[in-house]
């Protein structure tokens, strides 16, 4: 009894001492969200036979769509549109997201199938809805670049020019695309100045909201699976029709709890990639967050919330030498 | 009115026929496991290289540990002690997880703080508790190596021996680490006669208890986080007082509800990696399996349900030539 009772307090100080302890050290770090930076180590040379690549139409089966088609750099890495067109006219089932901070996404793709880049890069190329190629056809095509063949051979002499290499080089570049420096980043790292009163204002919003709950981490998001419509019944409401794309991750694990749930989509470049959600349905931002707060959050917003929670989102939005 | 008694109805009749060919379509695919392949693409050299680097004792500031030292690979690729012993006798604050089938883990670590193995890779090599070295002395100690600076050379034309290529070395070879045709991936694919009975009854008893949610996908776990203690506070009853190191994933996403919350382990190999849990506190497969049923599920297990799951997890364990 007498030891029993010395536990528990022994525990209790311990418990006291750990909580002083994390307080003092997770001060400075007391966000959810962190900044975002490039990955510490990068092959230049690789990533740029991957940016090349990402824009070669030779990838696609017919010869009319790179990477770049779903994925235009310059407009925040998605092309605008609800689902993306694949080839002769094959129209996707999910809407495509940006490429940019991929590399640090938990998973890829709304329902997670590829735990990395090296799956999903390979995905895109031979999906029939999207470049629908046959690997020995592509490196056929490829193999007649004389230059782009010797430039395979330099970078990967072992191999030269395979699917191997040529995933490698896309991965490269995809590890390339991290958007750093964005006004809230500045602001977490003391920046004081860095961000407007209203987009402060909708960051604090976002917090306690509770938006901060699945939208973490440095990418504000991807790094979990929600349920679409956690509190109201999301596809109960929606105009269109059920497909099944619709059941998300539950089409990887097969598992009933799955049913419904995607990954959290980054909200770091979510002001320049309109439409939201994984059908494309939402058109504009202020839509997106004015949904997400009734179906996840069961929370009627005020104009005033949402002005300042997409002035928050706006200060997401970090660099890249390719980005608009 | 009419027009939304017809909208429900037209709702009903697809959601009626999209369960009906989903019932079809995943008629074969109704395990919430999949079986384990090799990653498509894997170049040979790179990987080769890596697992050298692998077994490289430079890579220590003091030249006494590789990465093999808490990652083994003949046993399992994991040191089969409760925290690993690093420079200096630093002792680890989590148990080593395996390194086989890593690359497709959600995310690398126990708290998920590496979004990828490029990420994870670099971690152990400066970590102080680990290998305790600082790239510039790192590099230095392997360029004195002219054969080994002449493979990297030949492989990395572009940027020589660097951290960079150090690290997509270790990648590589990381990826090779797919451990495959595992007694359950071959009954999964339709060989009924693969499994045991006991290991049989296993599975089954795996999914009637609920292991399995979180204990699925290709890895048998490795694609979420779960509390470690759902149904029973297991860091109250735990004999160890609390570290840092307890929080979990908390320490990454600084989120309160994430307190405590562990990626759930990949069980592919469990049965030759003891210790458990991420405190390493669990000695035998046995021990772990009744901790988990009473603190995840609130369950207790008789002797013939813990045989028969053991089993199962067993089965789980596939081939891979380094393996002994």
């Amino acid at each position: 009894m007498m030891i029993s009772i010395k536990r528990t307090l022994l525990w209790h100080c311990m418990l006291f001492c750990l909580g002083l302890s994390l307080l003092w050290s997770t001060r400075l770090l007391a966000d959810a969200i962190t900044p975002l930076r490039p990955l510490p180590s990068l092959s230049a040379a690789r990533a740029a036979l991957g940016k090349d690549l990402f824009h070669d139409l030779r990838l696609s089966a017919d010869g009319r769509i790179s990477c770049a088609s779903c994925h235009p750099l310059a407009q925040g890495g998605s092309d605008n549109l609800p689902q993306s067109t694949g080839i002769g006219g094959a129209v996707g089932q999910v809407n495509a997201p940006t490429v940019y901070n991929a590399a640090y996404n938990c998973m890829q793709f709304w329902d997670g199938r590829a735990a990395n880049l090296h799956e999903q890069a390979a995905d895109p190329i031979t999906n029939p809805a999207k470049m629908g190629s046959q690997w020995p056809a592509l490196l056929q095509r490829l193999q007649q670049d004389r230059p782009l063949v010797a430039r395979f051979q330099r970078l990967y002499p072992e191999e030269g020019l395979t699917q191997t290499s040529i995933i490698d080089a896309l991965v490269n570049f995809e590890f390339s695309l991290i958007t750093v420096d964005a006004p809230f980043d500045r602001w977490l790292q003391g920046d004081s100045g860095a961000m407007g009163t209203l987009a402060l204002q909708g960051y604090y919003k976002f917090r306690e909201f509770g938006c901060v709950s699945c939208h973490q981490g440095r990418l504000v998001g991807g790094n979990m699976f929600a349920d679409m419509g956690t509190l109201h019944d999301y596809f109960r409401d929606r105009a269109e029709p059920p497909k099944e794309s619709d059941l998300g991750r539950y089409r990887v694990t097969q598992n009933i709890s799955d049913r419904y749930q995607f990954k959290v989509p980054s909200l770091r470049l979510a002001i320049k990639t309109p439409p939201y959600f994984h059908d494309g349905s939402s058109p504009t931002i202020s839509d997106a967050v004015n949904k997400m707060a009734y179906y996840q959050l069961g929370r009627s917003l005020n104009s005033d919330d949402v002005e300042a929670l997409v002035a928050f989102i706006a200060s997401l939005q970090g660099k890249h030498e390719l980005l608009n």
